[in-house]
Parts: C-alpha cells; structure tokens; sequence
C-alpha cells in the first residue's frame, strides 16, 4: 500500500464552507465525537456521586456486564469519585438504567443505535441490542464535565445511529511488529469514538506475524520471534467483541509474500533463489507461485488451520501490489498463462482468487481483497477494499465502480493515515461524496476504513499517528453527512484527545518519552518548543524509496517526537491570518510571543549539553532564532540593514526539510514576509 | 504484610557518613548501577558507529541470542545510530564479541560473573555462563556516553560478580491486577539493575489471579475476569528466564484467603459465613480450615496443576498474618487442637505447614514462607522469607535467626517500598549489616528482595513506587557492602531512571498523564510544580485502617502523581542548608527563585478552570505561596507588620497532610523560620 495523491487538500478547503451553517450548533458546547444524529437539551444536570449505581435490564449480555464495569472504573478514574458500587447492581432506581433488547454476536450490520435520556433524577439508555448500549455509555462518558463544586453530566436527550456499518481501523502489525497490549488499547480508543471493525495486517514482506502449527517454519524462520499465538490471537478477538468490535485478519497474498517464502521457498515464483525477510520498505518480486498445487495445499491447510481463530465471516487476503516479475521471469508460469489464455497477469491473478474463493468458501468465509482483485471474472461475492483512485465520491473511484458492479465495498482511499497528513484532509473526504447511485449500490458501500500502514511506526510512535485524527476520521464514518466544519472538529479533538489518554492511549506521553532521549536530560522544553511547529515529512518522502529505513533502525529520532497537526503551528497560523487581516496590539503581541520564544529557547538548546543528534537540528533552529529576530524588529518598527536579504536566505533554509521533517510554520513566515514587503515599503 | 517502622531514618542518616571514601571514585565518572566489583580505565573510547557488530562464541544459548539482539535495538534507540546489521553475525572481528563458557538453566546460584574490556578497537566480554554474559550487556549500556561528534564506550575494564545469589523485586498482583504487559515492563527494567528473582504475589483476600482448570470457580468467582491464564504465565516465565530471571509464585495460605473462600466456602474456617472478594485493605479473617482432609486435597490437586507452571524449585505460600480469629471460634478446630496437644494457633499452623511442605516435595518444589512459618516444628528443608523485626543486620532479626537456625532464608525487612520512604532509607539497610555469622550461617543468608504491595498502585502508578528507588536497592544486593556513598548514589540514579524510561518504565511519563486529567486541561505546569514538593503520605495512613480506599477507588488522584523524593524538595534542601551555613548572593538568589517559582504558580493554578480535585489543593497552595511572599520579603529586608504570626499560621497549614500527600519541604521552611527569628531579630 504505496501510495501517492495529492489531490485531497485543495478538495478539503472548499469543501470546508459549504456546510458550516449545517453544523448543530450545541456542537459548541458538548465534545461529542461522533457527533449524534440527534440532540436536544433538557433542563438541569445529574451530579456524579458517590452514591452513583449501574444496572442492566437483564444479565444475558456478559460482554454488556463487563462493559458496564468498565464504564464505572472510567468514570471514577475520570472524576476522582469514590463510587461507592464498583459493580452493576439489580435496581430499577439506580442512577443509571441500561435497557436493551437483546445480547448479539458481534458481526456485521448489527443494530448500533441507542437512545440517552439524561435527566435530573436518573440516567436512562435504551437500545435494541447491547452494542448499542455500549454505544451510548461512550457518549455518556464524553458528557462529563464540571463546575467548581461537582462533576456533572448535563441534562440532554441524545437518538443515535451509525451511518456506515463498516467503521475501520487497520493496523499493520508486519513491518513493525505491535505487541498485544498496544492492539489493546488502540481497540478501546477505537471503542470510544464507535469504531467498529478492527482490521488486523498480519503478514508482509517483512515478516509473517501468526502462529503455525501446521507450517511452524512460518514463525520460527519468519517473524524473528515476533509473531502473535493461537491464545493471544483468541485472547484479542475476545477482548474487540467485548468491546463490539469485530476482527478482520489480513494474510497479504500472493503478492508481498517475501515472509511465507522465507519460510517455504518452494512455494515461490522464482527457483533458486534465496528469499529472506525483507528490511527495508516498498513493493518486492517475492510472490507465491500460482500455478503449482503445493501453493493450494498450503494456503488450503493454513486457513483451515487459522480462519476459525476469527470468528468473524470477512477474511482478508489482500492481493494488492503484486509486481508480476517474478511471474514474467518464470518459463512455466508463462507457458501456464499461454496453455490458459490469460493475457495478463491480472487474468493469472483472478485465477488464483477464484481458487482461494473456493478455500475461504469451505471455511465459510467471504473473501475480501485490496481493489486489485476487482477483475472480471472475480465472483460479487468477493468484497472490494478500496484503495485506489484520486476521486472518492465522484464517478471514477473504485469504490463506486465496485458498488455499481454489485460488490460490497469498503474504502481507505482519503484515510491513510500514516501519509501524514492533517486531520483535516481526511475529515474532509467523503466516502460517497457526490456520486449518485441506486439504493442497491449504496447498500454495496459498507463504509470505511483508516489505514495505519507501519513501515515508520513503532509500539512507541503508533498511536501518535492514529490518533487524535482518527477520532475525526471515526465521525466521518458514524455521523450524518452534513457534519464538516472543521474549525468545530478541531475544538472537540483536542478534548478527546485528552479522553484518549485517560484511556491508556500514548500519543501524547511518548513524544516527551523521545525528547528525554535525545537530550540525555529532563530538561527538554527548548526542543519541546521546535517539535511543537515540525512535522514529520508526509508521503513517503521520509523514507525514500523505502531504503533509508530498514525496520530495526531507530524511530527514536526528532521526527518521531513530530507529529501532524503540530499545535503551535496551528495557533501561530491564526495568529498571522489575523494579524494580516487586521493588525492589533492583541495580534502583534502574540506573534511577538512566538518570536521571543522561538529566540529564548534557542538559547536554551544552544546550552544544553549537545550530542549528535542535537547538532543535527542546529543548523535549522538557527535559522529559525534569526528569523524571529528580524521579524521582532520588523515589528517593534527597529531599522536593519539588508533584512530583506538575510530574511531570504533564512526562508530557504527553514523552507528545507531536516532530519526528516518539515517546519510547519514556513508558508505563514512567508506570508508575514510578503505583507511587510508590502506594507513597511 | 502491612507493618509500621520507623527507625531506618535515624540509622540511615548516621551510615551515610561513615563509608564515604570507601566509595570508588570512578563513581563520580561513570553512571554505573549496581556499582561493579572492579574496574580500572584504559585509554580511548570506542565509537558506536552504522558498521556495529555482535557476534557469539557460541550459539547454544538461545536466551543470549535474543538478548544480544535486544542489546542491539536499545543501542540504536538509545543514540539514534542506524546500525547496519541487526542481528549478532558470525565474526571474530565484531565490534563486540561475546564469550561464554556454558548456557545455563536459570536456577538459583549460577554463575553471573563477567568481565568486561573495553579498548578503542573492539570490546570483549568474558562469562562462565550466557546469564554472566547478559550482565555485562547491561554495564556496557549503561556506559553508553557521547560528545558532539559521537557516542561512545569510553575504554575500561571492569570485573564484576554478585554479593548475593538472590535479588529479587515482589510484584503484588492481587490488591490491584496487573496485566502482563506491566509484568514484561517490570522484568525488563529488574534485568537492567541485574535483578534474579522475580515474586509474583499471585493470591490474596482480594482476588485470585491464576486460572485454574481443576478448580474453575477460583477464577470466575474470586478475580473479577482478572486473572493470568496458563498461557500468560507460561510467556511471563519464558520471559523472565530469557533475561535470566527465576521466578517465584506465592500461593499465600492458610490466611489471606478471603478470594479462595469466596469460590470454595466449604473450605474456610468458618461454618455458614458469607465470604466475599475483600474490597478494602488490611488483615482479614477467612482462613483455611486446617483441620479437614477437603482442604489439603484441595491444595494438592491446585498445586499439582499449577506447580509446573513454574520450573523454579522455589514455592512460596505465604503464610503471615493469620489473625487466628476464625479458628479460635470455630469448636472443631478448638478441640482438634486440644486432641493433638497444641497450645497455640502457631503450633496448628505449623501443622498445617508441614503437611503442605510434603505436598510440595512430592511436586519437587521447596517451601518457602514469610517468617511467621519458622515455627520449632518446621524441617530446616523450608525457606524462610524475613520481612519482620526492625533491626536487620543486627543480633535479633529474623533473617539471621533464621540464617543461624539452619533455614535458608530472604530478607524483605527495609525494603518495603510501598511504605513510601526516601530511596537513601532502603539503601543504607545492608541485609547483613554487622551481625557476626558462622560460615554456614552467611550460606543461608541467599540474599533479599524489595516488596511492592499493591493496597495503593495500579499499573498507572506502580512503576512511579518501584522505580527508581528500586534500581538503588538493586545495587545493595548486587555490590560490595562498601558502596553506600547516598549522594554519589542519588547522581547516578538521576541518569538510571531516564534509562529505565528508554526500557518502557511508566515512572515519569504517567505523572503528566495523572496531573493533565486532573486539571482537564493542557496546561499542568502550575500543579506539577506544587507535585514537585510533594510526596505521598508515608507508612499506611493515606489508607487509615485500609477502608478509606476500596480496591476500585481512583488511584488517579494528586497523591498518585507525587512520588517519593519530591525532586525540588531535593534540591530545596540543599539551597536551604547551604543559605544557613553561610548566606550567599547565590544561594538566596535560588531561594527566591523558588519563592517566586511557587508564588507564580499559585496565581497560575487559580487561573485555571478549576473542578472539584483542585479545589481540595487549593487552601495549602495558598498557604504555601503565602509563606514564600514572607519569606522573599524577609529576604529582601523588607519589612512587614505581623510577620511571626502569619508565618506561624501558614506553617500550621503546611505542616497538615493535604489530599494524602505532605509538603517535603515542611523541614526546611521551619528550619529557614528558626533562623530568620534568629538573625533577623
């Protein structure tokens, strides 16, 4: 999955106006996310006590039991209330009243919605099935809030569904192994935003993550020593469906196999050649041979041996990227494909799907596959995973086209995370868009899914990349279409960003857990400051050409402690807007606050005791103290001979990226360069 | 194991003074914990360059492999070095070559001896065994250094082994669940300060955290679905024996066994009482029926399936605290003990000992207890666990008694460290100290371990009491008995503990976390810095009587974010006693910093939005920036009406536990009150 567009940002500006006044109005006030489909205020508020009790309708949902458990320790964790009940109690007066109507198994297409009815007296939710319930004591917990006397939930009454029944994350757990407790904890933030399905990347190039016992080559000679077993496998299925969360697993076949073939060469397109766990990033030759009935064998006894670990019907093979050369280099396969009539090796690949259909279907399974596998002849009972394609929402998407042709769809396109892009960017596309379709194939588009590729992620970076932007990205997913102002979206994530910690979640902690390293010393405000305007390069221009990287390099550097949405930057670019617009002494006192902190920490950093990878960031920060100095003068009206040249040449050298990323202030210092030009003339 | 002392104070401070030139003065140089036996520098430093390499003598240590590999990922996350080869290769001429003489099973006793040479061309590391050899990867981390250019080893030799064979963490898991990921996190850190022994206190009055396939309800009924699995256990005990390390279950019985009696009643001593999962702190009443055959059944069939669990020879099942109560009401056991002649509740124990010492002879398991078990009747073939008696060291503690009677025995005496004591308390408690021992005697003395009783910590917190107090005590079962400098010992542990965050520890990046939910907003800096001189209440009083706290109270409040040896209080200290010696520009100028520090803050902490949890700070905060305003006046000569009475006053307020905390500064704004009445007048 490599990718490049960049078409999404000039979309996500425009779209950003249009349906502003369309935004509810309490979206001010609550920091729900997903926003509800409905919510309408009554009067009053219910003071969290200690006195404060749980109960259920009836005890036939255990997964409920749990959750509400959950639910109470959250609650304590979050207020500091010594909640006198740490259990669910059998009492129609408790403060709050969990009714459903039934226990299901967590799988597609589950009835979601629920009802909140928060009052003075007493808490009620109402659902049809006891995900639902979960649901809502998400939405209820997004509720606290406080005065200086109490913590509160505030009065309101809340009708919940979900738009798509397909709300994803995936993570890839094979080019940086993720052990189980950071899958985790990722699934109950996912929980928490109402994501619903977790998409499990277990095998690639770089390793092949699952326990064998049938082919036990596979971890031992495969994964080194970092695969998941049978019981953590069952372990995680178990803990997403408490959580209403379905498992999706993905063997990435017969392509990005370098993992298997490592394992079973013999299984491989190419004789002779010695194939080992790839390091670097990219798309590799290594690809199952489909010709030879050993490779349905294999696949056949493996899924027989795996698929029942996922009680779950989709079950994902990937088929995406398959570079063909091995097959081209290969005299038996060519002649295969001529004694078949395949033309391509797209035709070559069909036949292999249909094959692999045909194993999942005995093991009562729907193949799902990146869109590659969308050819002619591939049976609509396969379910396309969208990936592809500039236009989301118009007509030429594969998602569309894959709904019009009678597929279940789902799609990623627009929701790579790890491409580094704002949370904007993705908040702003819409996976139906325009396009117009009959209610057949919209029925098709089952919904979406974000893609946390790994190839520069580690359990100790993940979830700054997930989140807080997924939590956007989930209400993208859940929320009715008209929900899209951005500057609104904003305000409530950075709540929820907070939520997530409480959560466990470590996107915030682990970026200070880096700077500690890279000083060698508590003391790291001054590279604190930088982080807080950088961001990591986007694309993949990190990791060019996928050799800079292999996966046991260091991503304990500056620009793991980076991330997107670098909130200085974000603050400093109203602050120019405005200041431009119409200059006060409010705006210029706050850019000059920027400056003199971007010069003071300089100081700093220049006394810290150095080491390598500080100097590397000298040459930058530098440039950038200077800057804030002329651009201080420029502002207190302070004369300074050649400024426009030394402004110049300092906006090169910050417009240059450095130790892999980005200065995100550089367009709005380019702005302020131009209105003083224009205006100091 | 709840127990008040109070003497470590008084004699630690006296030790402090009394070995300081025994201290090695390359201590001063070299951030090494625990101190090595031996070590002398050479010449040059050896450059950690992308061309690293490791090889191995051998390969018939599988254990080593994998460390050698992990050695190699935390050098490059460590410096940020993109090593080239990820994995030891075959080579005499690797950068590091690692010799050993056999792979060991990891027992008590082995041989963990190392040397270790360091020179500008290539390091070398000696072991008889793979374990020595995992020390000396330790040490060499630990002199990882760097200038601007490089990171470097600087070139020494060092000669190292143990003065103990048995150095050990205990981890409660029973008060407070602790998932595996902070088992593995933990066991990580242990291997790093060359802890062995790992004590996993698997059973208490509030829940029973292993499953069990014979008796099931000790899971379903008596853990609350918290629990470790077969499984869990079995990668927990892989784990720790890949970083050599034993581990210890304890099964405490025949007391503490609330949660075995809320599964199975019918095995208490109580006829008819209703045993529930105990939800508060402190020593309980349900205890084992010792009387009835079911009981020893019981324990033989659990043992049985658990024991193999656990490869190590060693069993711990408890046996302290039996209040006795609920077998003196109970008529049965009256008279069963009058039939066999025993006076007292501790003979009846001891008779309940020794059949359960032969129940796990059959399992080839050695009994070791808490030294309530060495009773007259108990076969020397029991170990005995000292953790009664405040004067280790000398004639009358358990721990040599035990050692003098014959039994091998651990002392956990002065090293527990959920009592909240400062790092130097445990330190300067040498196990032995100058108790006069027969050759035999000292043999028994196998070494000790420091305790974590889990009443007060969640995984949140628990790392912030383990660490890094815990890497300091490391080194006192490690080192010579010689090495006791304190502020030699608190330098070198500033660098340990930023270390122990590059392994996973949670100690500081969970403090931010604690205070950012508190204030519910970004901004913390205001609250850190009254955290800053703040510990939490000492001894048991946060938890009067242990009913203040249920087990799921929050563990999220002021006090869990506070930790011992408040690091300004620290810093605080020594300004203040340097001011009273001899009063400086300097020094008075960092006392006022630290006045306006907290005067400053104070302001900030009222800006915030406040909510319940700050209000509660908000009186001895005010008290606190009250006093430094005095303070800075008196300081800076100005005059003020009233001053005696208002410092009085506010020193009343400070002196005040607040929020389970205490102000670690107290002393010394007092001691600074003295001595302005005394010159100022």
């Amino acid at each position: 999955m490599l990718k490049i567009y960049k078409s999404l940002f000039i979309l996500s500006v425009f779209f950003n106006f249009l349906f502003v006044d369309a935004q509810p109005k309490l979206a001010n006030k609550y920091n729900l996310m997903p926003w509800p489909k409905e919510i309408k205020e009554n009067s009053g508020k219910f003071l969290i006590k200690e006195n404060f009790t749980v109960s259920i309708s009836n005890n036939h949902s255990k997964k409920l039991q749990r959750y509400a458990t959950k639910f109470i320790r959250r609650l304590t964790n979050t207020t500091g209330v010594f909640i006198d009940e740490g259990f669910p109690i059998k009492n129609q007066n408790s403060s709050l009243l969990i009714q459903y109507d039934k226990s299901v198994d967590v799988v597609l297409g589950i009835d979601e919605s629920y009802e909140l009815l928060i009052l003075k007296e007493q808490i009620k939710i109402n659902a049809k099935t006891d995900v639902g319930a979960m649901r809502a004591l998400e939405t209820l917990l997004q509720l606290i809030t406080y005065d200086t006397n109490d913590f509160y939930f505030p009065a309101v009454t809340i009708k919940d569904a979900p738009r798509f029944i397909w709300r994803g994350l995936m993570i890839d757990a094979a080019r940086h192994f993720q052990p189980i407790n950071v899958i985790k904890r990722n699934l109950d933030a996912m929980a928490s935003v109402k994501m619903n399905v977790f998409h499990w990347h277990l095998t690639d190039d770089q390793g092949f993550r699952v326990e064998s016992k049938v082919y036990p080559k596979l971890q031992e000679l495969a994964s080194d020593g970092l695969y998941y077993t049978h019981n953590q496998i069952k372990e995680i299925v178990e803990y997403a469906t408490d959580l209403g969360i379905r498992v999706i697993p993905e063997f990435d076949i017969p392509g990005h196999a370098t993992a298997i073939l490592t394992a079973y060469p013999e299984l491989g397109s190419k004789d002779d050649y010695e194939y080992k766990i790839e390091r670097f990033a990219g798309i590799f030759n290594p690809t199952l041979n489909p010709i030879k009935d050993e490779t349905y064998v294999f696949l056949e006894n493996l899924f027989t041996e795996i698929a029942p670990l996922f009680p779950d019907e989709y079950f994902h093979i990937g088929g995406d990227e398959n570079s063909g050369k091995h097959w081209d280099e290969n005299k038996k396969i060519q002649q295969f494909k001529e004694a078949h009539g395949f033309k391509t090796n797209h035709d070559l690949q069909t036949y292999f799907n249909i094959k692999l259909e045909k194993i999942l279907k005995k093991l009562n399974k729907k193949l799902m596959g990146w869109d590659e596998i969308m050819t002619d002849g591939i049976p609509t009972t396969a379910v396309i995973h969208s990936w592809r394609g500039t236009n989301e929402g118009l007509e030429q998407s594969t998602l569309i086209e894959a709904a019009k042709r009678g597929y279940q769809t789902v799609l990623s396109n627009g929701y790579y995370i790890d491409q580094m892009f704002s949370v904007a960017s993705h908040y702003t596309v819409d996976p139906i868009g325009n396009a117009i379709l009959t209610k057949e194939a919209r029925k098709n588009i089952l919904g979406a899914e974000t893609t946390m590729w790994s190839e520069l992620v580690t359990p100790l970076t993940i979830d700054s990349r997930i989140w807080p932007r997924t939590a956007a990205i989930a209400e993208r997913f859940w929320s009715q279409k008209e929900v899209v102002n951005v500057e609104n979206m904003y305000k409530r994530l950075t709540v929820i960003s907070r939520n997530l910690e409480g959560l466990g979640i470590e996107h915030i902690k682990n970026k200070k857990v880096i700077l500690r390293n890279l000083t060698k010393d508590e003391n790291i405000t001054s590279i604190e400051v930088l982080s807080n305007i950088c961001e990591p390069l986007k694309l993949y221009y990190r990791n060019k050409g996928g050799t800079e990287y292999k996966t046991f390099s260091p991503f304990t550097l500056f620009a793991d402690a980076c991330t997107v949405d670098a909130i200085d930057a974000w603050k400093f670019n109203e602050i120019v807007n405005q200041y431009i617009e119409k200059p006060s002494d409010l705006n210029k006192g706050e850019l000059m606050y920027f400056f003199d902190q971007w010069m003071v920490n300089y100081t700093d950093f220049k006394a810290l005791k150095s080491n390598p990878n500080l100097v590397k960031l000298n040459k930058s920060y530098a440039s950038l103290s200077e800057l804030a100095h002329i651009y201080k003068d420029i502002l207190s009206n302070k004369k300074n001979s050649n400024q426009c040249k030394s402004i110049e040449q300092h906006l090169a050298i910050i417009q240059k990226p450095f130790e892999d990323v980005e200065f995100a202030i550089y367009d709005d210092l380019e702005k302020l360069y131009t209105y003083f030009k224009k205006v100091k003339k």
